[in-house]
Parts: C-alpha cells; structure tokens; sequence
C-alpha cells in the first residue's frame, strides 16, 4: 500500500502540471480526461456524449471513420478507402481512382469485397480474470501459455454470449487487460469517392506538410440483410465546423507509439538509426526519382515505391528533427529521471531500475551491428523482388522441417498464409527496374561491406555490380508465379535442386545473414521487450491509470484548440480555404500532383472561395487516427483527419504542442464540395439530415 | 642511353598491343597516333590533314569549337555559349535561352560582351630552354621560380615577336614544354542560337544518358576590323554525316585527365572518397529537389543547385561505377605493375618507385580525415551562401595581413580578384532557401560529428538545428552587398566589430576548420604533388612521347567508329533520328524537360523523321571537349561532340572502349532542323558552301 500511495502521490505531482498546459493525451474512453478539460477549458464532457461519441466511431482494417447519418453512411480518409475504391474499379474495368465514384441511389452502391468495418460497443476491464490464470510458480513460457489461454477463452465465452467481436487488449505494456466488445458490418458498400488528383491534391511534394488542401474523404454505408443499416448513433454534421481556437476532439485510432522509449534508445535512433535509415532513403529515393523521370513507362513501374521511399523519407526526417530538438529531449530526460527516482524510493521496483542499464547497453550493440544486419539480413544490400522471392523460397525450405516453436517468425505456421500472399502474387517483374535496383544495392553491399570481403567477392563474382546485377535477373526464373509455386510447393528439396541464379545468390548470403537475425533477435529484439516490461512496471506503478497508456490501435479520445503555429518566424494560419487551393494549383500550372480534377476547374465560379477547406488542431494523434472524426463540444462533427504534419512525427515518442499539428478536412469544405462540385444532393441532405429517412430524429 | 632504350623498348612491348585494339588517345596535334591509325584502320592522316583541322579547330573559354565557313562562322555547343547567349538577351531585356535568338542577316548579329577565341597556330618543343633555366644546385623553390622565369620570357619573346597569344604548356607532368601560339578573335558575335528546350532536350533525366535527342549547337562569327574575319581554314560540312561503323575524328580541348592515378587512389575513391561524395549528393539532391517541388517560386530560387547537384550526382555515380568494374581496375594494376618493374630495372628510377607507398600511405591518412574535413572545412555542415560570405569576410581580414606567400591560396593576391566577384556579386538571397540548407548542414554535422561534441555544442547554442539555422539566417546582415563591401574593405577591424550571427558562427568555427585544411593542405596536397612528380618520371622515362599526355586544356586529337554498344543484354544504337525525338517527347507528354519548342510543333510534318539526330563513337574525351568538331577521314565536318555518356566519366582515370561512349550532334540533324525548322536558309547555305561570299574556294 506504501508503494502505491507513494506512487500516486509522485504521479499527481509530476503529471498534473503537464497535463495542465498541454493538450496531451490518447484517452481510453474508460478513463477520459474529464479533470484536465475541466481544469483547462471549463468542458463537461459527460458519459453520455463519450458513448455516442464512441458508438459513432468506426474502426477501419487500417484506419479510422465515423457514422455520419443514421442510414448508415460512414465517413473515411480517401487513403483509407482507396483499396476498397480501386478493386470495385478493377472488377468494373474502370479506373474509380483516377476518376472518382458517385452512386446517386443507394442501388447503384458497390459492395466492397471482404471488408469489415467494427463499432465499439462496450469495455470492461477483464485484468483479474487474466492475472488470476498466471501462478506465480510459472515459469515465462507457462505463464505466456496461461495468459493466451485466459485471454482466449474471455473472448469466446463472450463472443459466444453476446455474438459481438470480442477483444481483450492489453494496456499499458500488461498492467491491465480490457475486453472490447465490437458490432461487426460486413456488407459494406462504396457510396462516394472524389478523384485522387482532389483527395491527394499536392502529392508527394505536399505530403506530411501544411497549409494543404485536400478532399481526403470517401463514404460508404453499412447495410444488414440487404438493406442499409439502422444505426443508433451517428454525428450530427456541423455546418459551421471549426473555428480558430475551438476546442475539438478526435476519436480514433492511433496505430501505435514509443512513448517508454528511454532516452538512450532515442538518443540511438538520433545518432545512429534515423541517420543510417535516412541515408539509404535519400538514395533510394535518388534511384527511383531519377529511373521515373527517363519515360512515362519507367514512372509506372517505378511510381509506388518511389512513393514509400519519399513517404519514410519524410517520416523519419520529421522524427529525427523532432528527436535534435533539445526542448524535446530535455522533457523526456527529465520525465525519465523522475520515474528512476521514483523506482529508487520503492524498495519492490529496485530491481526494475537497472532495467535502463539493459536498454541503454542494448543500443551499444545495436550501434555496432545495424549496418552489417542492414546490408545482409535486412535486404538493403539485395534490392530485389526476385531477391525476396529467392530468399523466403530458400528459408520457407529450411524453416518448415523445424518444430513450429523453432523456426524463424515470418515461417511459423500461422505466419505462413501471409508469406504464401506475397511469395505468389501474381505483381508483374520488369528485368531493367530489377536491374537497376539489385544493381545499386550491389553497390552499397561494396561500399558498407567492402569489396574485399570474402563473401562479397564470391557474390560479384569477378564481375561489376552492374553486370552482375544484369547477369543474376537474366538467370532467375523466379518472375514466373508457376516456378515459384512449385518450388514451394516442393519445398527445400526442389529449391536444391533448383538451377537458378537468384536461388544461388540466397543460398550464398543465407548463413552469413542468419548469423545477424540471430543477434538481433536475441540480443536485440526479446532482450529489448523484458527490459522495457520492467520498466512499464516502474511507469504503471508510478502513475497507474492516472494517464493514457500506449497507443493499440484501439479507440481513444484525444483534444485540443485550432490553432497555428510559428515556422521560421512566419505564423502559420489554422485554416485554408478554397481560394489557397486554386492559387496552389495555378502556381504549379495546374501540374500533376497539383493538377485539379476538370469538374474542379469548371466549377470554380459556383464556389464561396472563402470556405475552410483544411484545418489543424492540436491533438495527440499517430498513423490509425486517419479518417478519425473531429467533433466540437456538442459531439457535432466538425472534420476528418488525414494527416500530421512533419513537426507532428515526433508524437511516436512524446507529445508536444509546439509546432506538431494533426491536420484535418473542414467540414464546411466538405459540404460546399459535396454540393456545387459534386452535386451530390443526396448525399448533402442525408449528412445534414435533411433527408428525413436518414434523420436521426 | 640504356636507360632510355630500355625503356623504349619496355613501351613498345607493353604499349602496342593496347594502342592495336583500343582507339585511346588524346593525342598530341604534334605527335598523332598515325602508325596506329595506320595499323588499324589503314588510313594515313597527313601533316597537311593536321594543320587543316588544327586551324579550323577553335578553343574557347570553357570548351572547344570550329570554323564552319570562310566567311567566320564559328560553331560550338549551345551550353559553351550560353553564358554568352544570356548575357546578349539580358542587355536587349529578351529570353534568348529560352526563345532562341536567329540573325537573319550579318547586321543583327550581336556582340558578345568580353568573349576571346582563340586558334592554334603553331606549336613549338621549347622543353630544352625551359630546363637550361634550372641548375642542379637550386632547390626546389628556386628551381620553381626560375621555371616560371624561364616560361615567362619565352612567352613574351614570342607575343612581342609574333603577336600571337603564346602560352608554354607544361606537358606529360613536365617531361615536355611546348610553345602554343593562337590567334586571338576578340570581336565575337552570335549568330544563332536554339531554344535551350532543344539544345538541352531531356534536361537533367537524360544528362549523361543515351540514346539522346539535342540540338546542342549555337553559332557565332568572328570580325576583324569591324567586318567578318576571313578564315584561312574552315570545315567543310559533310552532308552524309557520319555512318555506324564509319571511323570519326574529334579535334578539341579536353580539361584535365587524371590517368596518373595509382591503383591506391584510385581504391581510395572507390571504397571511401566517391561513396562519401555521394552520400553528400543525394541528401542535398532530396532536399532541394523537395523544396523545389513545393512551389514555383521554390522552383526558381532552387533550380540552378539543384541540376548542379544532379549532375555531380551523376558523374561521380558514373566513375565510380567504373572503379567497381573489376575488368578496368585491372586494366590499371596491371600498367602499373610494370611502371614499378621497369623502375626496378632501372637503377636512376630506384628512388622513384618508393613513391607508389606514399601514395597508398596519403591515402591512408585521407580515408581518416575525409569525413571532419568535409563538415568542418568543406562547408557540408555549413550549407549556405551567407555562410560563405561570412567566412570569406573572416579569413579576408585575417589572411591579407600575413605576407602574400603565407597566405591560404585563395587570399594570395593573385586571386583576390575571383573572391571579390564572388563576394561582392548582387545575387539575391532568400531567406528561407538559406535556412532549409543551412538546417540541413547543421543536421548533418550532428550526424557526422555528433551532438556531444563541444563545438558543435556551442553552434546550436541549446537550438536544434532548424530553430538555429533559422536564428543565424535572420541576424545576418551580409545578404545586403553594401554591408559586404563595407567589411571587405574595413579589413579584421570591422569584420571583429560586426555585430552578425553569421561572422559570428564563421569566426567560432574558424580554428577547428583550419586545423583540417592545414592537414589537408601539407600532408595530403602537396606530399600527393610531390609523389606524382616522381612517378609521373617514371612514366616517362619507359614511355616517352610514344603516347599521349594528360589532359591540359589544349588541342587534342582522338579517334573512333561510331559504334553502339551492349547494356543490360540490349544493343544501344549508335545514331538516334528525329522521329525518335517526336517519340521521346510524347512519351512525356511534352511537359519539361522533354516539351518541344512550339515551332518544333508546327513543323514536324515538313521533317524527315528519319534524319539521324545525335550518334556516339568510342574517341577518347573528357570535360573541356564541349563543342568539339567531328570530322571524318577526309577533314569533313560530321558532327560535334556535347555529352559522354555515364559509363564514359570513367575517362577521367582510364580509357575503355567497352561501353564509354562520346555524344554528337549529327551534321545531317543540324542541317535538317535548320533549313526546315528554323527556315535558316542563309546559314545553310553558308556552311554548305552554297553562298559565294563565304565559300573557301
């Protein structure tokens, strides 16, 4: 009891004055932080307004989206719905993408194949239930066991008992295990998406920036047995949306974040990782930019990954921006001094506290060992498709005679389906782009590893990295599906026996890049996740549920004001409007990614130009809160989120409300869209309610 | 004498063989490759055949051109005149560059402010004069300043006799002093000139690539007196052109070769100098090549950096895809293995042959002190204009006050001059263009010299690089040129009473990077000079003048066929044609940089689309031989050399004939689009001889 009072006590004076100045903060809806609005902004949020909230949001596979009318329409990101969008284009044989989607009726609504949408129905804390499984005379692996098999059977037995998606989810790092009970909808149907040259407007080049300008939404409707669902809760639309300094919040679904990362860990990724990661993404990027730019057709090859590569690029740009800031890292050294100091006091936490020790050792390992585990195991030095294929047909021989428990992750049984995803898709192979790729990473192989290296020698053999790049895909059959299915199929004894130049190069390089994933995964990876358990201990201790655990892409609920912020000494506005939009795309001469839709241009003159059109705020979000709902303090939805800007990348390991913005369409823009560039009355009524057989009333 | 035969004979046997199968070579005008043109390809070139193509062969100041009429019509590439072609349209407040600019008759032909060309009358061997001057007895210094004394009295003896520009040029490392003696044409008019659209086709994409499409040409005139000069000697213009396999010669002024080289440098850049170089390139090209994408605006202010960093990007790619193809690495073991046998073999060579070690120890010491000497001393972390200026301002106040000789040589009085221009030009500055790089510069010195160093410590003064960046940009005065001009000339007592973040943060970095610049400057420079000295003796000494030397700048004569080459399993082309051009452009939808001028637009039905456009041939030739004339056997004009291709930037250390490719305009593209797309009928009809007044005979 000493313990946790003390605890308590400390956390109530560490945390309160942070919680009373910023805006911190994905709140579980159990434990929302009713104090800090209070405190701060004089706010009552009630049960009742969290529960429709709540009931309101959505969970998409891979985002966020929200009921915007009591038919059952639901509201997304563009980039969340886009697969969905782009596969009804492919089985219309039309490019929904490119050119956007309208169903004008609800019969011309287009089923998405194999899509779930889940709606949060209910939490209940289930930690006792699981603890009470685990003995204390269990050993790691038993208690494991035990725990999965507590957690498995809570979800059956309610599952079974309420027919609900039932999920327990585990919270601050173990300390607690929630049940979430979801209402699944699996008949889910394409209503509306604008072309992407709108929802994506500025591309690349605007991407993780602000001021922006982008549609970034697509509707869909749930429906049950064949007619559009019913729903209780939905969010009144808001024609005003928000305004400058408004309080709002998001409901969403943040992916996940590192907020116990110790400061040495940071300060490896600022040294160390981000720069090493950073200079093979500049290269890339390099290769790829310059391989698109030579023809129309090296651009459609080439135009996917080029947009990964400049979408990390200008992620881990933005992290370790945040990470040089020293106003960052002070807060997390000092945040990380108070929980040592805290560990110190309590005679039951002392042996967690060389738990920092462990991290920080750890990451002196990793210093040493992240470029040769880069080059071997992690493929830089192999920058190939046919490659990847090579390598997972060699190891998917190997690794299937082990006992499941033995083998390496990505080959256990129940990893195995995913594998066989990517190992068979039917991706076209383009020899010149493989070329130049394995070509290039050949290159880097000589100059991290050197070309002296034994090893390296025999991979080049005697030739350039160009010619041997060349020579290696010209003598795979790999590209072709049918060969690799067989080889898989025939398993470690078809692979030996495989003539096949890319076969042989993974074999060669097998041993040596093993030797590195050994480490890693021993030495690095599960040494890492029971030294950061001991001092999630230490944190949950300290602070128990007093604040916000780490984010599982689970429903929280994060706040703050509309506001700007100073870059460079300019103060950056809250709100665009249309006019910035085509100002934007006239300064660029109406050029791909800045060209505008025609529709767009023709009707230009029936806009109100002065409509916010984006906007920002300041709450606590990550990857997951995409499509996230912004509602204002009456529960009205006020806009979607799509994106942070680059100062908000930082928020994977503390937030700060400096300059890191999580960026929004505004619902007004929205509308004035929907309305007089769409037309899309029906849509228009339905979310504001006009259409009374969707009003909620 | 048995040294000399020894060595002799040593040359033949190890020379011939390469001199017979490959057409390496920048030949010396005086000493041409005529047995092995002769051996090879059975074709004598004459005394008379040199002299001819000697004196219609023109050098400019960064390039090389020819007489295409008697009447004075000169022709080089676009990019040569560029400078010229930008200065003339700035005066008449037009875009020549962009829209091209066409006298149509002699009067509105237009002088190009300070331009000199100069043509090669005679040469003479002055090497014996030259050494009489030096006595044994001198040291090294002495002997320096009586060489200089020496060349300078023969130059003078020669203008005041000759009144030509005279200049000794120091050849085969010193081996040989030659007297040059030009013609001077100052009065330099433009004459013609296409769209940079056309000339510079493809942009930066297809920079040092091929297959190419670009009317790289512009044509000026020379006057005497006011009137178009006579020129004795001029090219005839061939209107067949040049045909695949049809052997080519290429009359012009390579810059500077490094083909001395030792296999230890060379391992050097390979392994170490050009990884780390590229390193750099790609991060600044991301980086500007994202700011520039952003807005128009951005676009401008970053345009020029930008192609410039692509371009390096490119070539240093290019060499050091040559340094890793183990065929050519061995090509320069094995030459320099038997250099270091016949030193051994020969008893005055002994001491020389200790130099190769001391090449490989510099290298050694280079590999160590690359990385800080590039951040520190090499402005990598600090990526500024403002920055420059600031330290120039620093080390022009200190610097001026020591004796001219101990001065860093870019303070010597002999080049003050070029660091006024460059300190004192009117070049806008942009603040936020400033600060992007410079933030960038810091966030690299952090990565490479690391954030708990002192010093670096003390430049980010607790900010993290962008804030800081932003903060030194704002408090500097130095972009106003008055405020410059102010300091420069107040000397060390203003620049130490300036009250400028930037001086501030040059005068704090000042003795960290003379530190590395010293070592740099001793250990490195000149222990590198002196160890090349002697093995350049060497090489002498078993080779004489039966090869050519190094690159100098002056006229050189290579040779070649026309001949594609094999990449990536597929056979390149060696002629390229109009329609492929029209194919190129729509692939691109004509957007820039492949978007036509118009009037290649309109009269693309008037062409013949299978006009040959540019073609490649194996001629030996490096930077410097821009605007080079092709000529066939018979002294005809068939082409002018532009680009190499990227396998080609290898030339630099060795020749290979392999894929290395040198890049012409054809004679019959360049007649094609000016009668039919410029309507040039004057022009054609001067350099085909059809208009009386200029034609030769």
């Amino acid at each position: 009891m000493t313990r946790r009072t003390c605890g308590l006590l400390l956390a109530a004076l560490l945390l309160a004055p942070a919680a009373s100045f910023a805006d911190e903060g994905m709140w579980l809806f159990t434990n929302a932080p009713k104090k800090q609005l209070k405190d701060k902004y004089n706010v009552d949020i009630t049960d009742q307004w969290l529960d429709h909230v709540q009931k309101s949001s959505i969970r998409f596979p891979h985002g966020s989206g929200s009921f915007v009318s009591a038919g059952g329409l639901v509201m997304t990101n563009h980039h969340v719905g886009a697969e969905a969008v782009q596969k009804i284009g492919e089985n219309d044989g039309k490019d929904y993408i490119k050119d956007g989607f309208h169903a004008r009726s609800q019969k011309d609504e287009k089923k998405v194949p194999g899509m779930e949408l889940n709606v949060l129905q209910s939490i209940e804390d289930v930690t006792k239930t699981v603890n009470t499984a685990v003995k204390p005379e269990m050993k790691p692996a038993e208690a494991f066991a035990a725990r999965r098999a507590a957690i498995a059977k809570i979800e059956k037995e309610s599952s079974d008992k309420t027919k609900l998606k039932s999920e327990v989810v585990t919270l601050y790092q173990g300390a607690q295990y929630h049940l979430y009970r979801y209402k699944k909808y699996t008949d889910v149907r394409l209503v509306f998406a604008p072309e992407k040259a709108i929802a994506f407007f500025g591309g690349d080049p605007d991407n993780f920036e602000y001021p922006r300008y982008d549609l970034d939404i697509t509707f869909f409707r749930v429906y049950e047995n064949g007619k559009p669902a019913k729903v209780e809760h939905h969010l009144t639309w808001s024609r005003d949306g928000a305004r400058e300094d408004e309080l709002v919040f998001v409901a969403g679904h943040p992916g996940r974040t590192n907020r116990l990362n110790t400061v040495a860990e940071l300060r490896y990724f600022r040294d160390t990782g981000y720069p090493f990661r950073l200079q093979q993404l500049y290269r890339r990027e390099v290769l790829l930019g310059n391989y698109r730019e030579r023809s129309s057709e090296n651009k459609r090859k080439a135009e996917d990954l080029f947009f990964s590569v400049a979408n990390s690029r200008k992620a881990f740009k933005g992290m370790l921006g945040g990470l040089l800031d020293p106003a960052i890292m002070a807060k997390k050294v000092a945040e990380e001094k108070k929980l040592k100091l805290a560990a110190d006091q309590d005679e039951k936490l002392k042996d967690a506290k060389v738990a920092w020790e462990k991290v920080a050792k750890i990451q002196q390992l990793r210093k040493k060992i992240i470029r040769p585990y880069t080059m071997w195991e992690a493929g830089a030095g192999f920058n190939s498709e046919l490659f990847t294929y090579a390598r997972a047909l060699v190891r998917a021989g190997d690794e299937r005679k082990k006992p499941n428990s033995e083998r390496l992750r990505e080959y256990t049984e129940s990893s195995l389906p995913t594998l066989e995803v990517q190992l068979l898709s039917d991706e076209k192979i383009y020899d010149d782009y493989e070329t130049l790729r394995l070509a290039d990473g050949l290159t880097y192989l000589c100059e991290e590893i050197g070309i002296k290296n034994e090893l390296v020698k025999k991979i080049l053999a005697a030739k350039s990295p160009q010619e041997r790049a060349y020579e290696l895909v010209k003598g795979s059959k790999l590209k072709d599906l049918e060969v690799r299915k067989k080889l898989y199929e025939g398993g470690k004894k078809a692979v030996d026996e495989a003539d096949d130049t890319m076969i042989a190069l993974a074999k060669l390089v097998d041993a040596e890049a093993r030797k590195w994933r050994k480490q890693v995964d021993t030495e690095i990876e599960e040494a890492r996740r029971q030294a950061y358990a001991d001092i999630a201990k230490v944190k949950y201790a300290v602070e128990g549920d007093s604040t916000y655990p780490d984010a599982t892409f689970t429903l929280r609920l994060a706040y703050g004001p509309v506001k700007g912020y100073e870059e460079n000494g300019k103060q950056v506005t809250p709100l665009t409007t249309f006019s910035g939009l085509y100002e934007r795309s006239a300064d660029h001469e109406n050029r791909d990614p800045f060209e505008l839709p025609r529709r767009w241009l023709a009707k230009k003159d029936k806009l109100d130009l002065k409509t916010p059109f984006n906007f920002i705020c300041t709450a606590d979000i990550i990857g997951g809160n995409s499509g996230s709902p912004v509602v204002n303090r009456k529960g009205e939805l006020v806009g979607i989120i799509f994106d942070g800007n680059i100062q908000s990348l930082v928020l994977d390991f503390i937030y700060t409300e400096e300059q890191a913005r999580a960026l929004a369409v505004h619902s007004r823009g929205i509308l004035e869209a929907l309305s007089k560039v769409y037309e899309a009355t029906e849509l228009v009524d339905e979310i504001t309610g006009k259409n009374s057989a969707s009003r909620q009333e």
